[in-house]
């Protein structure tokens, strides 16, 4: 196990326990953990630093690709280890963290947080702490089921923390695309002109003396759930869709369409099983995660090909994928977050970005993050850097829940995430906004006409009427405008409470 | 004059008057005009426009690619000639115009107009109206003042009207760098790795045959106001210097930093006027319009390289420039706005991009577009893809303006055009908040220590304490959190009324 897993043969001196690599940990450092969407994340050392900051106080600021499986952020959490963390989370001890100002969270762009660390910004990296498959005779790092920030955090942190993954098979070399850009300001072009473009190493290049320590586990990655489609979610998938084929008959798209990207959740699912029954073939991805339903394309012949920073797939999948790993090898590749992400790729190659909001408002701002304006959930995750450089930025959220006493459609947005500038595309259960070459009275119309639920629509047209007669660019009328998100905090419901 | 202007032969024919040439116009069109910060912009077609559209119904939609001289938008406007407008206009009678809702302004991203006409999202275009120095012999064009969005006007519409603008000599020939993107999916690579690269033609290509008039003037550009710095301009242009010599000390830059962008204005003037007093050296810019201070600056032997899509200098400068063409030629250039405002490459070359807010708030939001969340002033230009991509974003306001009544720093911005997301630096005459790296509660306290005028330091921290007992990631009040805004609609001040 070790001569095949470690294949430099000096560094099979730093093969040690858990128990042993974890004090090399000190208060106050900063460290970076590889791990996005749950995939390839630490299983073991930042687990057993949540119990060491459980016995003696111990707090360091963590940097992760994005969201970590296993629960280990809430235990960290509950082990007051955290300091600072960014830039991503999706975790409900951490979050109640956060939000109760115990934490220090840092929402970021998930391609951003690369660049800082390699622009020195962010940092230094006193630990990187990075699951592989097997560390190559180079000294190399063979990485698993995602790449996220860790060719950055290998190459910036003073010390390396190395936890071998034996779940995952060693013919998962090849599947990444290890491309690191170059220090400015003699930054070159990133040569990649289509999703299929392979354009760096297989595995990530470390100092071998940076290796303080090499663990191993077993422990696979927290499995994706993959919740099905409902009623609402397959209501925006088929509105999605439809528009679609509207765009190829108006000749601005082929039944090719170009890249897809698609966050994570339900109707990102939904949308890509609708693409089954479609006469669409021959698609691509160009995305931050790929799910089930990415692999359910490729078999059905639909998708061509696929690119993200990781596989966050259910049980079954994970199973079948790397049972069958050659057959599926050459359909998709895993590259760094700050390529996967980038701006001028994503504009580059015209990716349509199909993002999840929580809420939008009447001139199409979105809110991604925030529930009544300063309790984060997740965070802004990818979503911006694909929304702002896109060919296509659709976002979809249900139109009312919670027995609609919540409208997600409002009239102003209590945080912004997404502006005005950068939407291209609404989508509820109820319908679709399109926005594009829209001046802000036509998109109000436009997204009471087709998204908003009917118990919230006469409200909001009598919003916007009275704001229209105040005037403006972008009527409100400010002194209502959070006047929604207010109602709700008080009585419970975004509804006005009946006269007596 | 003919001759030597117009060199395709076959082209004489349509050389005509301006009252035939206007008699192109149809009502309901959709037109592209030359023209971008009040240079290179249609001086005797669009104004003839406006003056027939004085006499009859005629109504166009206007796509330019930024503001245009000569108070033509007011002509246009005041002659109900414009039901739509986009992508950025400064013209009063048109902002009037525009917050009344008779004229539709759709507000862009300067680098995503091309995009949209060229990807058939916007148009069809029936007529283009391009200024140009002179008519090559392959009838392609040869730019004047700015590039803008001309190369895809000519490209996309189906009539060309041509201005040729007989005050420009001829030998601008070769200071515009003419690149036109591919269709997807089949895009390139765009590639500049450095501010002086030059990628493409010298002259924008057209077909002949779409050329239906060709007319003539000699009106120049409207000379650009230049504002000396002021005490408070000095002070923000002081405070960025001394954050640059920082960041050099820290190793994060040089003494040749890295490209700059500086949006339009006194702040911008004042930045790189300080520069003069300061040890930097072979600067460049990758900005979308070029001042009289960056000529100063090349005179002076610091700057060594401009790139944008505009010069828009005074009128001493712009007589200098064009008697002294073949020294300056080798130190600038001007490109199509979707590639000097392009995000891939400003991410590509580190851009450094200073842009004036109108208002921010405690987490770093910035509004540029709005006063009171409802009325537009210009729009958002190309501060957005400068923002978003750049190495470091950095907005300019002065902390508090009109006797003091206003704070121009608010717990709430009452619009957002740049996130918390995408806001490095917070610069006022006070002081400068450093924002990268920091969690929205670290950002909060920052701002008020740094960079709040002292009339409102007490009043935003009381506000911040409170939000922050309530909770939450992003502490906010909501039911108080535009009240800076209507407390000053209902009392003309932001400054509470004393109790009785």
């Amino acid at each position: 196990m070790f001569n095949e897993r470690v294949r430099l043969e000096r560094l099979k001196n730093k093969i040690t326990t858990v128990e042993e690599a974890v004090k090399l940990f000190k208060d106050g450092m900063t460290v970076g953990a590889s791990g996005f969407t749950k995939a390839g994340d630490s299983k073991v050392i930042l687990p057993a630093l949540a119990e060491r900051a459980q016995k003696e106080p111990l707090k360091i600021s963590l940097i992760t690709g994005a969201s970590l499986g296993h629960g280990t952020d809430g235990k960290l959490a509950a082990a007051h280890a955290l300091k600072k963390r960014m830039p991503f989370q999706v975790d409900k001890i951490l979050r109640d963290k956060i939000n109760q100002g115990e934490v220090l969270f840092v929402d970021q762009h998930l391609s951003e947080s690369a660049e800082q660390i390699h622009n020195r910004i962010i940092g230094p990296l006193d630990i990187a702490v990075i699951e592989v498959a097997f560390i190559e005779r180079d000294g190399s790092l063979v990485p698993t089921t995602s790449v996220g920030n860790s060719v950055t955090f290998a190459a910036f942190a003073r010390q390396v923390i190395i936890e071998i993954n034996t779940s995952i098979p060693m013919d998962v070399y090849g599947i990444h695309d290890i491309y690191q850009a170059e220090d400015y300001p003699h930054r070159n072009v990133i040569p990649i002109v289509a999703p299929w473009n392979k354009i760096g190493r297989k595995s990530i290049p470390v100092d071998p003396d940076k290796i303080a320590a090499i663990v191993f586990t077993d422990i696979p990655d927290s499995p994706a759930d993959i919740a099905p489609p409902d009623e609402k979610t397959a209501a925006m998938a088929a509105h999605i869709l439809r528009f679609f084929e509207a765009e190829v008959r108006l000749g601005h798209l082929t039944d090719r369409l170009l890249p897809l990207q698609a966050g994570i959740g339900r109707v990102a699912n939904a949308v890509l099983a609708e693409f089954r029954q479609s006469n669409f073939y021959d698609l691509t991805m160009f995305s931050e995660v790929l799910q089930d339903s990415t692999f359910e394309l490729i078999d059905a012949g639909i998708l061509s090909f696929a690119s993200a920073s990781s596989l966050a797939v259910s049980e079954v999948w994970h199973k079948r994928l790397f049972e069958n790993l050659q057959q599926y090898k050459e359909k998709f590749v895993l590259r760094p977050q700050n390529i996967s992400n980038t701006p001028g790729l994503i504009r580059r190659l015209g990716v349509i970005a199909i993002n999840t909001a929580i809420e939008f408002d009447l001139y199409g701002n979105v809110n991604s993050t925030h529930i009544g304006g300063t309790q984060i959930m997740n965070g802004i995750g990818g979503s911006g850097d694909f929304a702002r450089n896109a060919y296509l930025s659709i976002f979809v959220t249900q139109a009312a829940s919670k027995s609609d006493t919540i409208s997600h459609i409002v009239p102003m947005v209590s945080h912004v995430d997404h502006t005005e500038h950068d939407v291209d595309i609404l989508v509820t259960e109820i319908g679709i906004a399109d926005l594009r070459g829209l001046a802000p009275r036509e998109r109000a119309q436009t997204i009471i006409d087709h998204c908003v639920h009917p118990d919230y629509r006469e409200l909001l047209q009598s919003y916007f009427d009275r704001a229209c007669k105040r005037g403006g660019h972008t009527p409100h009328l400010l002194e209502e405008a959070l006047g929604w998100h207010t109602r709700f905090a008080e009585t419970g419901t975004m509804k006005p409470v009946p006269e007596p």
